[in-house]
């Protein structure tokens, strides 16, 4: 099906802040995103969802912890498929803040860089706002 | 092949620009990011590469396009596997225009816009700088 064969557009759906934490627990790369003097920088990380808050794991060293010391950041997630043209996304807009050792979750639910890299540091990203969109099928 | 059965993790290795501008050329959804009020906002389009700049058509009436006029803006695609924890991301940060009804490509080389809705207005990420990354199998 190419774009020219499909008469009628995907459909947008908002979702509900429920349905976004639903699809945030589900899976384990997303993208988080500060500002800094020239403007947006997007960049994926791993995560996990604790306590309704966005947990990422960074190098204290790096041009990121910088910019996620009790700062506003965002964190997006999506899935598209291109055949059927549809897919999903959600925003999470909120603060980013470093965590302290003794609020850490348990090991096993902390979360896992696939990078290489000393990642000791761990940022909190507290929504002020969770929303998404769905993009159905015509 | 589960995260507890890695002993190394994926490699980092930066991509050239021109390795950016291929695989920017390959997809048809990246993510549009600025700067509001309260911090960065991204969400997906679908976009197309002309004249090595990213050219998105939105909604003259959405808050994107009072974002995205004359502002600086940055463009994030990304590709990720989670069972080889391998993938890619490439980074383009510049600065958003209104483009012209002159100044677009013909008809068949301009964004194919997947989701419902007037998207009447056409908007240009001029690039500053193209980064990108690849997390290459240990």
């Amino acid at each position: 099906m190419s774009p020219d064969e499909r008469w009628f557009p995907s459909h947008l759906r908002e979702m509900d802040q429920a349905e976004c934490l639903d699809l945030l627990a589900e899976h384990q790369v997303g993208r988080v995103a500060y500002c800094d003097d020239r403007g947006p920088v997007v960049f994926p990380v791993n995560y996990v969802v604790d306590q309704d808050t966005i947990l990422i794991q960074i190098s204290p060293h790096s041009n990121l912890a910088g910019r996620l010391r009790g700062a506003p950041a965002s964190f997006e997630l999506d899935e598209f498929d291109a055949y059927t043209e549809t897919g999903w996304s959600v925003l999470v807009r909120g603060r980013a803040s470093y965590v302290e050792h003794g609020d850490l979750p348990p090991d096993e639910n902390r979360p896992h860089a696939w990078a290489e890299g000393q990642r000791t540091l761990h940022v909190r990203i507290t929504p002020d706002d969770i929303s998404g969109r769905r993009l159905l099928p015509a």
